[in-house]
């Protein structure tokens, strides 16, 4: 019952969503993913090869382009969901309208826009829910200018923990290059995720797999299902985000130095390796799913069969017993003392002749 | 009764229809959609960024382009089901007779035609029908010349009462931009629109999803069928506003100025995103089919276990209970004392064995 | 028996068909099409804004190119069935072999080829016969040259009874126009009649989904077959006229003059949303052979449900009657005379209760 | 036990086939196919328009480019199972090692290969196996250069027969023109041929319907199954001929003299054709498959509900005589005189209830 | 039990793989593979034409480019799953991070990626495995620079001691060529050994075939699936290779000398043959599916047959003998001594009935 009231006010709460964006201006600012009450905050990075500096929390007013200096500047915003806020960061960048609004809509398509002076970015972060065992996707957005980068995220907890301190610790390729190597460090870091999350659901199904092939139950079909549920979300998610690194590969931007088109070129085979495993995955489902019907099937046939051999047999047996239970006065079978006996070879002879017949047609 | 006289009267008209229109020369106007009786009407909207005059009831013939001021003219035609009022309006404003009618032919796939002095566009608005619980579809075409745009819908009520309103209110870029703009925040309500009954549908899927996983019954199927054809009914509609909106964003169109053309991918970018849900639903739908089949199926082969268990039990008990109401003479089981007592032992520990062997298989 | 016979001579005429063509000289003319035993006849209309000549039938010596004049030539024969007549039509037009051929071979996929000097079109007139509730093809080849049109149709009858009053009518576009857009009112005329018949499947299918929403029945399954069959053999038909339109368009071709190429864009349009419409009817009909199998897996589930319910309900009680039918001597159970009351007693309790774990189950 | 071992046989044969190949060095000759022992043989036709000379038999070392007069020479080689004869052929012609792989090799996907001075060609040729009710496939290798032609077939017999007579004949194009419109002459009639082959796997498809549709028995289904699969073989074999044939008329191939391209667009139309036809030819499989599925459960619903009306008539009976063949003292209806055709009549009245209520619900 | 232990292990240790990788930064060499204990090693060919010199064991130090000879020089490693050793290789031939990494990355789609002085190539290498019967994977790394190719296996054991035969054996085009052809023989090796592996598939599934024709057996599901699973991997290797040598032939690559692109055309054909193959096979299992399905509910159609017949028969015959088991004091019929053979006769008359009821249904 609890349940179902949660999704009822789920439902309700989304019905209204797409109805309050419908009639707005375009650009309009409205946020309409889940609820969330922390403060929007920012942090930043800002390093050269040489020198690192990392400040965890900055005043949004801070966040400006055009700074100077040949540092790299690296702000991180997490929580999209005040659009007032959104939009001050905005007017201090000098974002288009249209880029704002894909920052605070969460449910966009991945995609790629070249602004002119900035190029922005939209992605999908993709993560396994250990807890609800449920792949969950969070929007990242990307402005990249010069030699700044801005990254909007949607909750806290991200996958850049690893990145953080691969910057602290210098001396690599990523504190010699510029922001569009950042960019494409981000880009491979998604997608390596996707490769761990799909590892996940690849488990899943062999395990899957090995319980049909032993035995199918009835949750097995409520598994496969989710397990399908989940194929389908990711490739709603990934595919576009293959077409979004592949433009980026191959349009001559000015927003990508030196060979980091040689790496995001990597990250883009990787990303289609992990559609032909996402397109593998469903193929094995639906094998799956033609297991689990066998294997339904069969016990049913199992069960019919038994019926069917009890029953013929039987039926046969109960109506000869039944002849000598009638109570004809004439019934000269009835006086002879050999004729129980013989009805007993009788009915042990046609039940030995049943049992043959069936083990011939191999039914047991 | 009353439904099928309904349905076979609408067969009656519509069969008629395009055996009517089939015949005629290229460029006839015959009106072939629902029957409607209100008079064809229209209203205007004439702006600058200061200034704006609405009348919201005008004379047909005041409808012209050419105007020589600086003013955005939107001419809002209601009602394309009296062919001459249209055609006389398509003579004032100089257009194809090709482009007439398919104003007037309201089952038009949506297409983008440049017809050098002007753009002629046919677009479909699709909206939720609460009362019936299903997808309306309504036929918008747009004649977009200079700074002057006319539109034609079907019916009386449109999704533009937001739109009205923010011109009204002024100062916004809306009032700024030329008609082209005015064309592009048409089209993105539009398919704002779609997510709307896009998200119903949605909630639909997900109502029926929660049903089945907890126990189908036959009603599913026919709402699982209406949900199927919703989705094949949308698709038709979506997938060539894709095109339409990509040919007006590819094209260098003389009619497109400033960065309205941004503004149109932004556009097709959501377009494409309700196609990708429109496909997600579709597996989605696939999924769902095939939980229910397998809910009727579990139904069913409990049943026929229940059936079996019963009957196996049962029918060779009977038959022993039949061997001792034979009426043979000489039968010496029957004179012992204990020989009911026997029987009543044997028959429980059949039923004792029987029953622990469906156990051991799990039947029960 | 009869029905098996027509079909057995059927075959045995088209195997010895293709079996007979397939080791001819290309360009050899042999009639594989239905035995037809009319003459092959001709009819002219000459034509210019101003005057109409009409001949109903001109002997087939008289058709040829080359007409100085300004008027246009249109030579429509119906027939192709006379390979010598057709040889000599093309020797009078210069017509090469390969074009000959394709024009008495009535199972050409629709093409459009160009011969420098003239234009050669096949395509496929379709029409829904009445009588026999089906779909029926013909073949129609136009071979296009200056101001002549020549036209070759397979049977008497056609489509374009509307065409020849609306040339004789005069002083429409038709009338001023040259021999391509006669053309292009051919092609629209029978693009326009692909509506009707994909209508009149639409209106079978809504039908049949009542049908099947109510209850199903053997022949529902015939029938569904029956317009996936035609659906498929019309999409076969329309897929590659869809080709032909639009080579007819993008080609700069020598033959098309003034705008006629709008015009036939507007049938390529049509062609499309043709195709869109079989392919949603077949995403139909494959819903509809789930709502039968469906159905009939229903009806055969309750009769399922029936059998168990008598069968569970009454074996137990045949059982427990056995019992006191055996004529054991020490039966105590037999004398007492309250025995026979409390058997019936415990009967009914056994069919209440069985009744009540039915009803909980929800079997009817 | 006979054919298995045949298929053992056949399975080890093959087995060791591409193993003995994979070691190789690219350009090694080795012959996979069946085994055959007669000898390779070749015949020369030498033509031009006004003669023609005719040598059934030469001898293989005879074969060579290069001749400086204006004949026609057609080299038609049978047999390509004697590695060693080929290569020599091969080197007398100067044929590239891998053309000459790919003459011996008789799986080869159709294709077309430019070597600078010679063109080479291999295409399937399909022929239907009257006594074994199979379609067969043959390997042809085109190599052209030139006034030359070289042919090579696998096997004797082939389907030629009546080019070789239209040669003899003279005074068509076909002797006025060069080797390049030979070429086109055999692909011409292989394509023709396919038809004869897609005719008689329609005629069976069709013939396989009106059983179905008649009634279905299981052989149907071993039925369905060969032609579903020669249509998948038919497919593979086909599909590469579309593009080998569409290579040829795109290229400005040196080896295309005149409008001999014009021709061969005419028998890429016809592969297309062939395609499409055999595409339709899937979906109505697919169609059967539905219908003797259905009409197999049809006929076993028909047997599940004559069981469950005899059951549920009859137990219940059975439960009423049983109730009176019990043996209590004090049962009072077995002592008065109207008792047992009371039961009579009820017994006829439980029957005709059950009866009726089984006509009302259709079951029969 | 235990080989659920194997597998939760396995999975255990894959679940750390991915996870390990995804947050380290690009280029960081990580293997990800089975474990392997053997140490790398590495063998070295030096050849020209005339001469050749094989050390089947070199120091990994030895490998690098830039021999100034005309010899070709071919270092072929085994074993990657020793990351520092692979980077020292690495560092000595200066090949760039992404493709050490692509190395080592076990798991890699196969690709071509051209570094401007080298050229580095990914590919899958397919065997099958005898012992398991299953197909095995395993990655081969190609690096090509000038006269020099370095390649990278997984494993001990090879597809190649043919080609280091043919080497030895010189005189031979491969001795005469240079890198870039002994690279072509190479990938000429892989895909003919596909062909080995699919030709084991093709043999499994026409014994299958056989089986399913003949009778269905619960095993023959799960053999169906197996090979199902192989062809979806199958098929996930090898479509990229395809692309990869489509690469390869059509750019102008400055690393394929003389008519090296010619060769790796042919293995493009094989390549796309195979993939046909592949295609085919699929569409066959899911014919055998449907045929074990069939044959399945055949099966399962006979014992209810069966059930139906044996208890339509005997349940009336019960019934009339249960009505001569009645204890009625008055039953006239019990008195006549006809009676008896009386009620036989009916009884055969019944089941003669019957039988011949069943027998004009064709039930048997």
């Amino acid at each position: 019952m609890a349940r179902k009231t949660v999704i009822a006010q789920t439902r309700e709460h989304r019905r209204t969503r797409f109805g309050r964006k419908a009639g707005l201006a375009p650009g309009t600012l409205t946020y309409l993913g889940e609820k969330r009450d922390f403060a929007i905050k920012a942090e930043l990075f800002r390093y050269t090869n040489e020198t690192i500096a990392h400040k965890a929390a900055i005043d949004l007013h801070e966040i400006t382009f055009g700074q100077a200096s040949d540092e790299v500047y690296w702000y991180h915003v997490t929580g999209v969901h005040q659009p007032d806020k959104i939009a001050m960061i905005g007017q201090q960048l000098g974002l288009h309208v249209l880029a704002l609004e894909d920052i605070v809509h969460t449910e966009q398509r991945p995609k790629v826009d070249d602004y002119d002076t900035y190029l922005y970015l939209v992605v999908k972060m993709i993560d396994f829910d250990q807890t609800n065992q449920c792949v969950t996707t969070e929007q990242l957005s990307i402005v990249l200018c010069g030699n700044t980068l801005v990254s909007f995220i949607e909750d806290k907890g991200d996958v850049f923990e690893a990145l953080r301190e691969r910057l602290k610790k210098g001396n690599m390729k990523l504190r010699k290059s510029g922001a569009d190597y950042l960019m494409y460090s981000m880009l491979d870091m998604i997608v390596d995720n996707y490769f761990v999350v799909l590892e996940k659901i690849g488990d899943q199904l062999q395990e899957l797999e090995f319980q049909l092939l032993d035995e199918a139950v009835k949750s097995n079909q409520v598994e496969l299902h989710r397990l399908k549920k989940e194929l389908i979300f990711l490739r709603k998610a990934i595919w576009p985000m293959r077409e979004v690194i592949g433009l980026l590969t191959k349009s001559d931007s000015r927003f990508l130095k030196g060979n980091t088109d040689l790496y995001l070129r990597d990250v883009y085979d990787h990303c289609v390796h992990a559609i032909d495993t996402i397109e593998t995955y469903r193929d094995l489902t639906s094998g799956l799913m033609d297991i689990y019907l066998n294997s339904i099937s069969n016990k049913m046939n199992m069960v019919m069969k038994t019926l069917t051999i009890i029953a013929t047999i039987f039926i046969p047996l109960t109506f000869i017993v039944g002849i000598y239970g009638m109570n004809f006065d004439y019934m000269p079978e009835l006086r002879v003392w050999w004729a129980y006996p013989a009805v007993w070879g009788l009915m042990i002879a046609i039940t030995g002749g049943m049992l043959w017949y069936f083990k011939k047609k191999a039914w047991f």
